[in-house]
């Protein structure tokens, strides 16, 4: 076997990531500090905020990404794996822009842009699910977090953009870095497809679980740093559009499919997408009748963009993006920017100003060619041949990577090591 | 095929879904505004109770009805259709009886009176779960919250009876309207019972997911409206009720069953009794000792009457209550009536003064009186032939609204169509 | 069949139930008032404290001992059980050492109290998982409980010792009183392991959802009870804690196992442990450097006991843990309160002043004594021969007391008296 398919982590990945908590922790120590001795008010007040957008990364994500009838284990603990990185790299990367007396104060607040900065490499995850190890994975979380913090000092310092809900700083930047990383990562040996490229109807299930926590708490991630006079307003706005767009969803579901049935797949993403379109200008006032136009918009070009735009870039574009994060945070993140754009032409108020059409046009287009060129960097990347890459035909299957129960069980844990009573249970 | 079971639902899902929503975003560019520009500290802070019962709705209810072996896409799916437009429609139907200048103003507590509007039709949904497409559930979502918030208007308003955690406005309302329904939809077809009304072990494992979100945020459906003052009060009372309905309804499971067996079906459902029971009088000063009653006579009642009152009901009365509502909704939310007429005619305090005791044995009456005849009229609307009701042989089969992986597998939904990689997991 | 194995639980289950559910209501009936009748805006506060704790308790416990193939039943629902008993009781234990003119107050502080005094049982629950019945369970509810009360009471009030996230006093002493009952109940029968004693792998996903919704919650465990001033920094410390614990376990996990491979148990259980670790001192001025180096630790030394340590307790010591809880909870929870130790040795600050060395380490050692001797003792009164304890080939398997689907199938519960419809899917 080629030292390209060693996925023998037992060293490498083991190394690599003690090597990655032992350098945070160095770099803890040196710059971080508590943000007050006395927290105010205001920012415990944040916190249930903040639990909500957790459960978002964790639960949300894991679990959206395990509909794979093989792939649970790696959907939901790389997941675990990355964002448990990405929080601690993320602090400090975003820290570093901020710094005073050359020290980073965390807070509550800190820690929700830390969450914040590792739902980018999770949707970054979902172009390339199946195809990469838990080595390629730590990597690619070190330069996408690494590389969004610029983009993002870039998009909000120095462009003075508005993207309250981050629709293209996160979801945009996310999907095309994945997309890009994916390109380069480009396998010809899955361009028939894979047997384990399929859900079963309990994976579905349990992507469901995914699927609503994001829905339920998308208005607290748009809302968590927003003004706290333009907080409400931002919840309900998003809280319209995702009803909006799901409606939309369910409907165009059934229109593009034969005999009128509904697929999972949509209904586990495009219902999303309304979140993710509605961010860049959540705390304007466009009112609800402005939110629901923008989420039916995006659940209607995400389902689309299931039915057609997916197979499409697989086919042509040489672009196999697994989750089909294009249709849930590419396409709506577009959408989101150009409703960021649109509102600030029409003069739509942010408080007590209005956003600049230029400076939001300009975040845009930096977010996805800084994406782009990201991305592909960060497949070149991931492509050097000794991170443990799966071989073609054991894509999509947790057991390269997990000690996986023998015909679906495996002994308790804590006997591991005991084989004589590993029996086999035909029933289940 | 007759037409009455014409499931092709490519058109007319689409179009009725499409029709709805635009009607909707019309309706609310002519009368919806948001409720201030400089939301008080006040709404904000009920940010966090509105999140509770938002996971109610969608992941609680949702999940709840996961139970049944081949319906766990249309459970949670469609639980999550009619959440999403009943929230919209609930808006406009509450909003118009509370208008100030021609115009509804919306935030933090009319987002949580939306999502309470929702839950009769979740609980209605349950009655006629399995036998009813998702065509019927629209135009079900869309009579129901409409009478519901014109017996709210009464029962409140008009009469000026307190119902603070809803045991008789939602919980009653939604089990007499489901149940009504159920009783004009009888299909004496399914009268043997159907091999599909059946629970595999992962379903009723998914349903507790449901079960216990539900019951976690309980008291925070019961406290959500409750005065500021008496929240923690409506907590307290909330939260021992439903601990001591569980120990009661674990009781019961035991003792009702062959060997002392405990049932799923009663620790899914009869474990949540005492959260509707204590409902109408939960920000009373009852006390954790009439808490705790409350709630053990709501979960004693409830196993009862799994075990002896819904067959009575299928086999007698012609009406199949497919998740047993009557005995989660019905009749603790009878008793949570009875209960606050008691405490009415002790003189049981509610803040300064005692709620009326003639007022509160009316708001029952009309509630259950409406919900009957509504539920009655709405059964009528569903038997229309051309509303895509499945064949008693499709009951409770996902298969005939969704595309479900043959053999429980299907293609990684972004492929839908590439048939040629589509395999069969006969290992699953 | 002896006696001792006598599982039928139809009476003896029912009565001890309703025996003290009733005691509990008398008991709340002569003691138990509400705090006041003005909640100050304080106690509200910290209702989304509470309720993440909350779901820790219900949904966290719950699902994390799901991991076991045919026992899913069982853990969710026995949890719940202990659980719902446990909170009242609690309750009452607690608030018997802390009356007002011979009145227990309750408020929101002292619901977070009762939560956290079922966390024992339920860590204790884990050890002895698939070996006991419901009755042995409410037993032991009652017992530990009441132990646990009267040394929290020792160490925090006589000792003055600080314990804000418990390491000591609820996971510590969880661990050693199942451990030590978990020996007294030793089979020899079983000391091959056991056919049932396995996970598949839906089930290690559902156990999944557990692991997630504790590792999100725990800042809010550690900090619930914390000084309002300090509540900030406790969630910070926990926060990184958990974060470089998780990167340890992995690491950890794949370093021990053939081929560098993941294994769920490790991943499932050891990334919690900086939670439990970083408890006793997760409220003192240590910094995220601090947190991070008890986190890191005590991720590695979970691992290492699953791997070697839990092996020797079965073989050598005759201790089967079923859940491992003493490598989550016991070894984690010794880690935290050592720090505690340590940190007061080094003059860490606690808000003005900082914790005395030699009353942390006479609380750790305290509650170690207590929890052993309590634990044996639970385990002697648990051996009483009419408890419906299981036969050693019943072990891990829901039918002994649910009435579990034939076949993974059971016909959906409210027609559980309908045997005529009742069929065997072959498909699942």
């Amino acid at each position: 076997m080629p030292s390209a398919f060693a996925t023998n982590m037992r060293f490498k990945f083991s190394i690599l990531a003690i090597f990655l908590e032992v350098l945070i922790i160095i770099l803890f120590g040196i710059f971080v500090r508590y943000e007050n001795t006395q927290p105010t008010t205001k920012d415990i007040f944040l916190y249930p905020f903040f639990q909500d957008v957790h459960v978002m990364i964790f639960v949300g994500f894991g679990f959206l990404m395990t509909f794979l009838k093989k792939y649970g284990f790696s959907s939901v603990g790389i997941n675990m794996l990355i964002a448990a990185l990405g929080l601690q790299w993320g602090t400090l990367m975003q820290g570093f822009w901020h710094m005073e007396a050359q020290k980073i104060n965390i807070g509550i607040k800190s820690m929700i842009n830390a969450d914040f900065s590792t739902a980018t490499v999770l949707i970054s995850f979902g172009a390339v699910l199946g195809k990469t190890s838990p080595v390629q994975m730590l990597i690619m979380t070190i330069l996408e977090i690494t590389i969004f913090s610029c983009n993002e000092h870039l998009v909000v310092k120095v462009l003075g953009a508005t993207d309250t809900g981050a629709s293209m700083t996160i979801h945009a930047f996310g999907a095309y870095f994945g997309l890009s990383a994916a390109r380069v990562l480009y396998r010809p040996g899955l361009k028939e497809g894979h047997k384990n490229e399929e859900s079963v109807y309990h994976s579905d299930m349990f992507a469901m679980i995914g699927t609503l926590f994001l829905w339920l708490f998308w208005p607290s991630f748009n809302s968590a740093m927003a003004h706290a006079d333009l907080q409400q307003r931002t919840i309900i706005n998003t809280y319209f559009s995702m009803a909006a767009c799901t409606l939309t969803a369910f409907a165009l579901s059934s229109l593009v499919e034969h005999r009128g049935k509904l697929d999972m797949v949509h209904i586990q993403n495009a219902t999303l997408a309304g979140g993710v379109a509605v961010g860049s200008c959540a705390d304007m006032s466009i009112y609800p009748l402005g939110a629901m136009l923008i989420g039916s918009i995006a659940g209607l070009i995400s389902v689309i963009g299931f039915k057609f735009l997916t197979p499409f870039f697989f086919s042509k574009l040489k672009i196999h993006d697994t989750c089909g994060v294009h249709n849930l945070h590419g396409l709506p993140g577009l959408l989101g920017g150009l409703a960021s754009i649109i509102a600030a032409m029409a003069h739509v108020k942010l408080g007590e100003t209005s956003p600049s059409a230029p400076m939001q046009a300009a975040a845009l287009g930096c977010t996805i060619g800084i994406a782009l060129v990201g991305g592909a960097f960060a497949g070149l990347v991931l492509n050097l041949p000794f991170l443990g890459q799966p071989p073609d035909e054991n894509c999509y299957n947790d057991s390269v990577y997990w000690e996986v129960p023998a015909e679906e069980t495996r002994p308790a844990g804590q006997f591991g090591d005991y084989g004589d009573h590993r029996t086999v249970n035909i029933n289940m």
